[in-house]
């Protein structure tokens, strides 16, 4: 395992702390808490928080800043934060127009989240969640889509409907209404290697890749043979297009590498998606790429597509000032 | 060798439709050519032209844009962009204010830009150049130091000095002393697999590094053991503030990711940056932390300094609006 790092202990916290002291105009960290908060907060705005496990790097804390989240709250490498964690993050930004925690489909985030809500809630917080769910790889299990890179977009959509001064109530009903109009697909060449654990959880045969990939390095759908970019990319946009209708539609396209894959493939997935969105009959309204929901150093990429209405794409379209996006 | 890729031979190209496709109001793709142009081209400020070989992206079609470059030329990978393709991307943009190229220090980039310049100046066109040389691993050569990823901050301060309407000659001079005060070094962890070739062009053991790489996978100073990122960071920066006299100065700190380093590695380097500057009264004004100059799959990093003065700083400081690059 060759990585540049210090303590294995001590990583989520000083990532964050390399994270903020990189831009304090936009974010601070609490002080001996994994937790990022905006340099300012506005009270007189819905706060939009998120949060998961670290590795995913820049998100969660790459999107805290104006028009996005107030506050990420991070757990150790692929873990969910503790409830005390994320209770701690919900009351450090709550004020009396609410809290909207955006959280991705995972039984141990959504067990933090649901219990740290529970306990603001007693305190005389209002607070409500959405849940994310875009990955379309896997579905027959007990606890539906995982949440992927699309949270991203949720982020987005909820926090520039937070910043226009709209209500909890409202804002909730756009974010659940951006999840429902975006859908997720990954593959991985090569698997991730948690610093804790030395290599791989699996291995990925030299001429195979991983077709349907989770964000933590899970097996997706099967391994099959590494094809052409364009041949890659035509499965993973045919499973996407028969999963929700986008024909006719304008959409946002998300190109987002996985840690290690170079800005070349991502760039040549791209042309891709573009020409055969438009035989499609599809409408892309602006392509995000590169490096926005990691999993450490996974080689490979998700292809994102948030379909529009006149709402989403206004919000989506708002100006957002953060680490990791600038619009 | 995995690669999400279609034919060797068309990777070039195909990037740059990828990237043209990505962000059509920004830019545009030359038919035919592996040149890309501002979308809006604006005759009325002096056009500033870069380029190099392939494989560093998303330098440097990247950065053309509002606020940066106007046009961008790309080579095969790690192959300098031949005469005629140079001297066709100084014509497409040139106009009475004048172009200036801005070139990274190799014998083969030099030779392509200097010809193509005396073509253009005997067709009557005002063109001039600089030259980047921000690398200072490998100083014992004929060729002096190599141009790396400073250039991207030359890249964002001539461009701005462009947009604000100066003279050729003045964004000339101002060019000059950024690349006078920016300086660079990088190590790697693994080396990049140039396509063509599917393999790194020399090993580097498993518990070492190459300190002081170039961004081609040329060898740097030494091998030596991989330490903590604190270790690794230090040392660079200390031949780094050896090298110009930093202290009671303000800088822009470039960490720069080269294509397979995790985001988190790059935020860990972040943090010992910040604290290891202050203490050595190094006082910064920006940092950029990611993905700027690659090269294709190496996994490793640089960090770049760049001293300010009044001037630089609000060059620095304007407004830019490119496909790798916002402000």
């Amino acid at each position: 395992m060759k990585k540049v790092i210090n303590n294995v202990s001590d990583i989520e916290k000083e990532l964050l702390e390399g994270l903020a002291t990189a831009c304090p105009k936009i974010v601070r960290k609490l002080r001996d808490q994994n937790i990022i908060v905006r340099a300012i907060l506005n009270p007189n705005k819905v706060a939009i928080v998120s949060g998961g496990g670290s590795g995913h790097e820049p998100a969660h804390a790459g999107y805290v800043g104006y028009g996005m989240l107030d506050c990420a709250v991070s757990g150790s490498i692929f873990t969910s934060p503790p409830v005390s964690l994320v209770f701690k993050a919900i009351c450090e930004v709550a004020n009396e127009k609410g809290v909207l925690c955006i959280v991705k489909n995972y039984t141990g985030d959504i067990m933090s989240f649901d219990l740290a809500i529970d306990m603001a809630r007693s305190k005389g917080i209002k607070v409500d969640r959405v849940i994310v769910d875009d990955d379309i790889a896997v579905t027959d299990n007990l606890v539906g889509r995982r949440g992927v890179a699309g949270t991203i977009l949720v982020h987005k959509i909820a926090g520039a409907a937070a910043e226009a001064g709209l209500d909890l109530e409202t804002i909730k009903e756009i974010a659940q209404r951006t999840i429902n109009n975006v859908r997720t697909i990954g593959v991985a060449l090569k698997l991730c290697t948690v610093p804790a654990v030395g290599k791989p959880g699996f291995d990925v045969p030299d001429t195979e890749m991983e077709f349907g990939i989770g964000i933590h390095g899970e097996p997706g759908i099967r391994q099959e043979q590494i094809t052409s970019a364009d041949g890659i990319a035509r499965k993973m946009l045919d499973k996407l297009l028969s999963h929700i209708y986008f024909a006719g539609n304008e959409v946002v396209v998300l190109i987002n590498g996985m840690g290690a894959t170079p800005m070349m493939e991502l760039l040549i997935v791209s042309r891709f998606v573009n020409a055969y969105l438009y035989r499609n009959a599809v409408k892309i309204h602006d392509t995000l790429v590169g490096n926005y929901m990691t999993s450490i150093d996974m080689a490979g990429f998700s292809i994102s597509l948030l379909k529009l209405d006149d709402n989403l794409r206004a919000f989506y379209d708002a100006s957002a000032i953060t680490f990791a996006l600038k619009k």
